[in-house]
């Protein structure tokens, strides 16, 4: 009988992949466009229902106080990609060139000479593709497959770029006529859709296009089963204009906003599946997150920063405090209220799969591998907040130091850049709203800011900025 | 073999109550002071760690559209026991007389009249106790005892009254000063601890209550454990001053608050041990909830709304709606977004209990147990929000209109009185910061939330305000 109990167990792991933890590790990404800390259930949302995110997040690891590198698209990316501040790669705007993000004519992208995730995975015989919003050159010679990826198939910037007979991009009045002039319907955007190098469809469909990219993702997983393979998927929503496919429109309690983000979180739920149906959840790591927080002037088309302060644009915590869900291999369950950045993935992913590190350049992630693994604190201790090419505030520990404020597209007013003659500084911990300031109490701490401040700008060597140049050469 | 299986079978269930289904409900109500709606870790916080509650929350029902039926202590709890609007007992003030709860010199409580949660269950043989703050009514003929309960231990009103050599209550600067002075001691608020109708401690030592009142809850549990009980815990925290034992003082990330609220978390996972351990988890539903939205001019020795607008006293959204977590025996696990309210927590207990119903006036609270049981939409369809003796505003399904608006306590700043010509209308599954006013587009919506208030105040008849009768007689 024991024997034959032996002889079982042997023949089941056989079959069944008891060598499950010995295969290497994928790698997905799933990344939104202007999602806000307070858009899923799990981070507090009323009414919109993401159960498929919520369980992630039960099931892994809940970072509370995880940021993005940035509070607009290109940089933030451009971070996501090199575990490097965007302003060590010139893919970063400045104020005097009214320049934060890339467009359609725009001239450059993200430099060949940076080495991004993908690249770090394919050297080692990871299987690589991007699916969803680029936004770092939309030129071959900046597309995707330039950056270590396989396979492409998404759109090379924003949803609401190269507007046909009307005002492109940004929010107010002709926002909503347009938008109902549309009526769901996307052939307005002359936005193209490419597969690899190529453009198969201009204007894209947008109503599907969140259906699209979690289908091509699924196919991803399931022809590279056997492989090990790094996918990120990049949503291009909901960055607005919003759309929704047909079987998500008009379902959510919380209206187009909500669709977008079910449809989404559903997409997420396909995903999660096919991993389970190939086996392979429990040697693929997931992170979910976003890349700035609300672009809060589109009103009931934007989503929420939840009980932090503004969003989109500002330096304020609900411009990059973003949700940060990590899942699968050998993550264990718990909400982190430690520090964390898009940045930490690079160095996490090349941990996790025993690749080379990158020595030849300043990196500013740092692995959360012990973090995920076993609950250790987090090794970031500090977020340098840019906008443009200045620093407009740096948190150290629990606490932050506003040097400069300034709104974001007017809204809910104009409010000014202000250079502050007295930093204010906040308790974040205590105070997640940034509502009161301790800067009389705390000079010790501010002192400490300010010299992680001056080591950092004495260091940096920032190149030119890439984004300014556009039009016609 | 089947033969021996099935005895096995038998014998099991006989000595580990395979019978447990066929045992009538244990109920527990575990209520809490002031705090906000984006205070639990399930409800968004970044830094408060509640991992009971947020497991009570996946394990159980996360409601997200819960009431309480008012900003303030008194007329909240009179509703809560009664499943009455608190404008039908007596238990509300008035603007005139400044009177919006009962003081150590009030002449009244909760009139004998009122039949209370714990009267009807009493009636079908529950043991009932109350552990906590009462605050419906301070003397002899008004305490717990009066009112349905066996067992009374805790404080007859708000922590923060009847200051010696001070000024009582209230937020300014007086308080941190007095806090300060107080160096965590409570021994400067002259409130008394009662057992049953006797003072045992005067002033009652603070920095233990919140941990007493979780022992005294469990040591209820475990004398009860062969008959079915009611257990109201009331925790008298976290409304200021603020206090924590001294396992708790100094741990939490989110400083003195964090540490009150994880204090209480920690008395919820006590007290589920303790079910648990006596295999009472499957016939008793807890429920979780706080009285009123978080007092915000503490500033920091606040709570937080989360992404919902103002606090306690308002009749915005942040000063009513609040956590609502269902837990237990026959629960079905979900996240309910439809309305709920803490009147509603009678005829529940009510209806799952077999008791009698209560016909003789009106309730307004309405079984919840089809949704927590099924998951059926929930049988509320409005809100009616009470400020003082007025209605100030009516939620109807996804919408509310607002008829009076003000601010309370001078915080941000003094906001008058204004009783809205044209009423403000929010769609609040789209719009849970109630931001954007669509009043002027849905006419109709706001015709019938009209003659919803027209047809309540219609059958009122409302006596007279007990709460105003203050002073020496």
């Amino acid at each position: 009988m024991n024997k034959f109990l032996i002889l079982l167990i042997f023949f089941s792991c056989v079959l069944f992949s008891c060598d499950k933890k010995e295969k290497e590790t994928n790698f997905i990404i799933v990344f939104v466009d202007d999602m806000g800390y307070g858009d899923l259930g799990s981070y507090g949302h009323p009414t919109i229902q993401t159960p498929n995110l919520d369980k992630m997040a039960s099931e892994g690891q809940k970072w509370t106080q995880f940021y993005s590198a940035s509070s607009v698209c290109t940089p933030s990316r451009a971070a996501l990609l090199t575990g490097r501040l965007p302003i060590r790669n010139g893919m970063i705007g400045d104020e005097e060139t009214s320049s934060r993000v890339l467009f359609p004519d725009s001239h450059y992208g993200l430099p060949s000479s940076e080495i991004t995730i993908a690249e770090k995975l394919k050297e080692i015989g990871y299987k690589t593709a991007m699916v969803g919003k680029w936004h770092l050159g939309h030129k071959n010679e900046y597309l995707p497959l330039q950056h270590g990826f396989d396979y492409y198939y998404g759109i090379p910037y924003s949803n609401d770029m190269d507007r046909i007979n009307g005002i492109s991009c940004c929010p107010g009045s002709n926002y909503w006529k347009q938008y109902e002039m549309d009526e769901f319907n996307s052939k307005n955007y002359n936005v193209p859709l490419i597969e690899d190098y190529e453009i198969i469809e201009r204007p894209v469909d947008q109503t599907t296009i969140t259906k699209r990219y979690s289908e091509k993702a699924v196919e991803f997983i399931k022809k590279n089963k056997n492989d090990k393979f790094f996918l990120y998927l990049a949503h291009s929503l909901p960055h607005t204009p919003l759309y929704a496919s047909k079987d998500f429109l008009g379902t959510s309690k919380a209206g187009l906003y909500g669709d977008v983000i079910e449809e989404i979180d559903y997409g997420m739920g396909l995903i999660i599946k096919e991993l389970k149906k190939n086996n392979l959840d429990e040697n693929t790591v997931v992170v979910f997150t976003s890349d700035n927080g609300p672009w809060l002037p589109f009103k009931t088309h934007s989503g929420t920063a939840g009980l932090l302060r503004e969003g989109k644009g500002t330096t304020w915590e609900g411009g990059q405090r973003v949700p940060g869900i990590f899942w699968g291999q050998d993550i264990k369950s718990g909400v982190i209220s430690d520090l964390g950045s898009t940045m930490d993935i690079l160095p996490t992913f090349l941990e996790i799969s025993n690749s080379t590190t990158i020595d030849d350049r300043i990196l500013d992630g740092l692995s959360l591998k012990n973090t995920l693994h076993n609950l250790d604190k987090s090794e970031r201790k500090k977020i340098i907040y840019y906008r443009e090419r200045e620093i407009y505030a740096i948190r150290h520990g629990d606490f932050k130091a506003h040097f400069i404020t300034k709104g974001a597209y007017n809204y809910p007013k104009k409010t000014e850049k202000i250079i502050l003659e007295k930093p204010l500084l906040y308790n974040l911990n205590i105070d997640p709203s940034e509502k009161f300031n301790v800067a009389s109490e705390n000079p010790e701490i501010l002192k400490k800011i300010f010299k992680i401040k001056q080591d950092h700008e004495n260091n940096l060597n920032a190149p030119e900025n890439l984004l300014k140049h556009r039009g016609l050469k």
